[in-house]
């Protein structure tokens, strides 16, 4: 059995959703999204997002993470912005001696959807279907859930090459 | 008297210094870079400058920081890799409720050196002027300790003015 942990990160709301994988099963073991104000100082927004998901890590105790690849914006303040939140999530699982594997994008959706490009309401409507009796708290959290499963596939696709 | 931290941000070395202020008087405390091991997963290495800026925030407990604007590489990849390590670093000071006040590149040559596009020796030769004794452990080092400086005549200015 294997507790992953999927991150979703961005300043204003960072998503986070944990899933438990046995053989073939998964199960939804939790999700949420991790808001911040937008009018407080910007290290104060990270060292929260941080924070936070240290509690979740504590409370949770997962044994691996996966991350989305970053999206690159065209605009370099908002890609900064973007790298700074990553940066201060992608460090919490590294903080506990999880390691973190990164998945692009499209690689995300093709693994829940089947489609690489795929919309946001078709992959929660995959993440629910995948993990019955989940309700993700919001988009961020649900896309967080999406991470995790796909980071499922690919991990078992990883031991059956082996 | 107020000590002050300047942090000099990179995902392969970031730089930090230290100085105490009273009226016009500087005084050097300590400074110190963090190489990171570029073969390390991102994840740990961001991790690892998170804990060694918090070691050093525990030992000498400045009172306010201060962390060079960004620099916009026009390769959105280095641009997401130094906003990570930017966010880690920023978020140090935040953890232990310690203002952080960030400064233009050039605003930071132009208060320690007098021009705005001073050379990195330039730099360091003023820093070394400016606090007699302090001999910086390399430039990244030594532009933490400009960094410092700069808040210094910054907080100063900004204290006259009102």
């Amino acid at each position: 059995m294997v507790r992953i942990l999927g991150l979703d990160p961005s300043l204003s709301s960072t998503g986070w959703g944990i899933i438990e994988a046995e053989n073939n099963r998964v199960r939804y073991v939790a999700d949420g999204f991790i808001p911040t104000d937008a009018k407080a100082p910007i290290a104060e927004r990270l060292a929260l997002i941080n924070k936070s998901l240290c509690d979740v890590i504590d409370l949770y105790k997962p044994d691996e993470a996966a991350i989305e690849q970053v999206f690159l914006n065209s605009n370099a303040v908002s890609t900064i912005k973007l790298g700074m939140a990553r940066g201060v999530v992608i460090m919490a699982p590294a903080m506990f001696h999880i390691p973190v594997t990164e998945y692009e994008p499209n690689k995300v959706k093709k693994a829940v959807v089947g489609v690489g490009k795929a919309e946001k309401n078709q992959v929660e409507t995959m993440v629910k279907i995948l993990l019955p009796g989940c309700k993700p708290k919001n988009n961020d959290a649900s896309d967080a859930l999406a991470i995790a499963l796909c980071h499922n596939s690919f991990r078992k696709m990883h031991i059956s090459v082996k």
